[in-house]
């Protein structure tokens, strides 16, 4: 029997991230500052960010090299495995194979420890001594946690206060590996303050948090901000999971026809796809497909103009898709794909056709989570079975046009922490939103 | 950079269980019949049991080859890795080598898949249709739902009341994967109504859970019982651990002076440390570890005389190390270490020297669980850290005395299901028993 799993061996992985930004058509639009609407320069963002990070932020260079301590901290769970869906086939009866880049097996049980581990690095080189962070769902808070710590870095975490209650044990996970969470809003800052002022009782919200972190960053010589997704250089840091892919793919002599991630910030359909935007734009067929919510849907119903990423309108102006910096996405169990805005990147090849977006509700992208369960074992996070759906909608297609078609899509991560939306799914509390 | 991972390919997959027992000093002792206590044979066990599984029960081959449809099914996630804990040396500053073999990376979490794939493999071919079974935490439980449900098997799982109320998320993860799920004791079986009719507030335990699956197996011509460990079989199926485990040593040119597993039916302990013990009886001077908690201490407190497997005095009685069956264990987090009996041939090991057993309450091996997740990154489950614990103290004994040692445990899985137990550690709410 052919091999199920395609692994590639440590000194098989990629020493370089790929740089997707030179191999556009057009140049990305520079970030504008909140104040004065004009471009902005590496000084403005010194205060939150290290100089490294911020080099790459704004890299013209199509191979960033990764640093040796970042290969090695990367080598506890990378290369990560690619799996062929063999009982998802069978079930799904397609001609289509489907293989999936599995990025749970990180300890933090997604993706985000890929560019984690990489901001921990340059911030430690920099000699910053705490990171402040915000979290949502807590994905991001408890993998920064998990690296930083290994780098001798503290971490502050502001947890939106609704998850935090919800989402206890992300929570504990942040706690285990060392990392300090508090319940934002929180009297710890003035953006904080301010919020509980006006409501004492306030559930936060992701752009509070964020104001609360970049506030705590920016008042303390010693601390810096990290981002979990969004910005370019957390995009490029993805880029590991695309390349081995195509090296694992290349191993047993398939190549991808279509290429699925699922995409709230962007870092993860990023990760997986930008490495083929250079093959895409000198002639590949090869197609790119984003998968959102619908009750968040950026890239299929947003509009492509310059916003803030932030609800209180205090980080820099970018161009992308977005439904408005004001909007508040209904409380949907895919955490993760509750953003307003995107990567002005992703945005960037969605608008220039160089990647397509579909979006599903909940009822859509659960069916598949549960089928997906139910045949390879693996338990998705609500936020990969997004991609899930779409690579069973292309299987499906597949065999009703009697075609052979290789579907790769990103396994972001595993559901393990959010069980009470799959309880959710079962006893029917779910909307189609 | 020596690789971290020791990755064994899909074809370099044992393709046999390996068989202890005719390699013991001594034959093990017969199971004898709980009424008439004369050695039971075949046909006492078959109403439960599907004959191949009894077949290996009583084999006295050394090799027992595993079927393909075992191999296709271990290789959604064998062959598992082999991990050099390398930041938990570093932090611990030993000059012994620790190595740990990973059990977490199935779909369920642990390593109770090597033996249901087996299980639900054979019952399908022998045509149940129906597998009953109890669980006490929940690890068996959503381990046999996973891969019965691929092998087209229905499950029926017996869950002790109070982990059921207390263990949603365990539930959930039956529900997933397609099993049936009851709070035991229930009103389905003469057992439960029994135990419900005395009190009908009952919190259940695994010896009521265990005789209502029993029943429910024995009044239904088309299902079958399945046991999670204890039994020769399941054993058998876990040594796929310790034979991949050689291997990947080898393929470094290292070979375990020390191999650890923790202990509370044995499988896990057996898995790792049989294929071991053909060496130890051959004079090699590798030692074989098994730990458990102080306050389940069945092999370094218990007695090794006949005894039945359950409180209700309906199983076989088998001679192995016991507190005797109507011991009660303090409700301690490592749930899966519970048990007041141990796998007759682990006693068996222990009991001729062999193997070496030690304790450790919850205080310590929480601590050790911990500097663990800080280091390697992994959140070990509870019954997990009372091998951490040992490979701690190895570590540091090495340490002390300024030699070199190799040192093998068994992280037999994530604790990402336990994280009210870290919860609690962190809270100070944990006694040392």
């Amino acid at each position: 029997m052919a091999d199920r799993k395609i692994i590639l061996s440590e000194s098989e992985m990629p020493k370089s991230w790929y740089n997707v930004a030179p191999d556009l058509p057009n140049p990305p639009s520079p970030p504008k500052h909140p104040g004065t609407g004009q471009p902005i320069g590496p000084e403005d963002l010194a205060p939150l960010f290290p100089m490294s990070l911020i080099g790459q932020e704004v890299s013209t260079d199509s191979e960033i090299p990764i640093p040796e301590p970042v290969l090695e901290a990367y080598a506890a769970y990378r290369p990560s495995p690619m799996i062929r869906a063999t009982a998802l086939e069978k079930a799904l009866g397609t001609p289509a194979k489907i293989y999936y880049k599995y990025e749970g097996v990180s300890p933090a049980g997604s993706h985000k420890p890929n560019t984690a581990i990489a901001q921990a690095y340059y911030n430690k080189l920099e000699g910053t001594k705490r990171i402040a962070t915000e979290t949502g769902a807590g994905q991001w808070g408890s993998a920064i946690s998990q690296v930083a710590g290994m780098f001798g870095l503290e971490v502050t975490v502001y947890m939106v206060k609704v998850s935090y209650d919800q989402k206890p044990y992300r929570k504990s996970l942040i706690e285990t590996w060392g990392g300090t969470v508090f319940p934002s809003p929180t009297d710890r800052t003035n953006a904080g303050r301010k919020t509980l002022e006006a409501d004492p009782n306030s559930p936060g919200s992701l752009g509070i948090a964020i104001s609360e972190a970049v506030e705590d960053a920016a008042t303390h010589d010693d601390t810096k901000y990290a981002l979990g997704s969004v910005l370019n250089h957390v995009c490029l840091h993805q880029t590991i999971i695309g390349q081995e892919a195509k090296l694992q793919l290349a191993k047993v002599g398939e190549s991808a026809d279509v290429v699925i991630g699922c995409c709230g910030g962007g870092s993860n359909f990023a990760g997986l796809s930008f490495p083929y935007v250079r093959d895409k734009v000198a002639g590949s067929d090869v197609r790119l497909v984003a998968v959102e919510p619908t009750s968040c849907p950026t890239l299929t119903k947003g509009e492509y103009k310059y916003d803030f990423g932030d609800t209180a309108e205090l980080t820099p102006l970018v161009e992308m898709y977005t439904l408005g910096h004001e909007f508040v996405p209904p409380a949907i169990h895919a955490g993760g794909l509750r953003y307003h805005g995107d990567s002005p990147l992703v945005s960037q090849i969605v608008h220039e056709g160089i990647a397509e977006a579909y979006a599903y509700n909940q009822l859509e992208v659960f069916e598949a989570g549960v089928q997906f369960a139910r045949t390879e074992g693996i338990i998705p996070a609500p936020e990969s079975t997004h991609a899930i759906k779409q690579a069973i909608v292309e299987a499906l297609q597949a065999k009703e046009e009697g075609k052979e078609k290789t579907i790769l899509f990103n396994l972001s991560g595993h559901g393990h922490f959010d069980m009470s939306a799959y309880d959710a799914y079962f006893a029917g509390e779910l909307t189609a939103e």
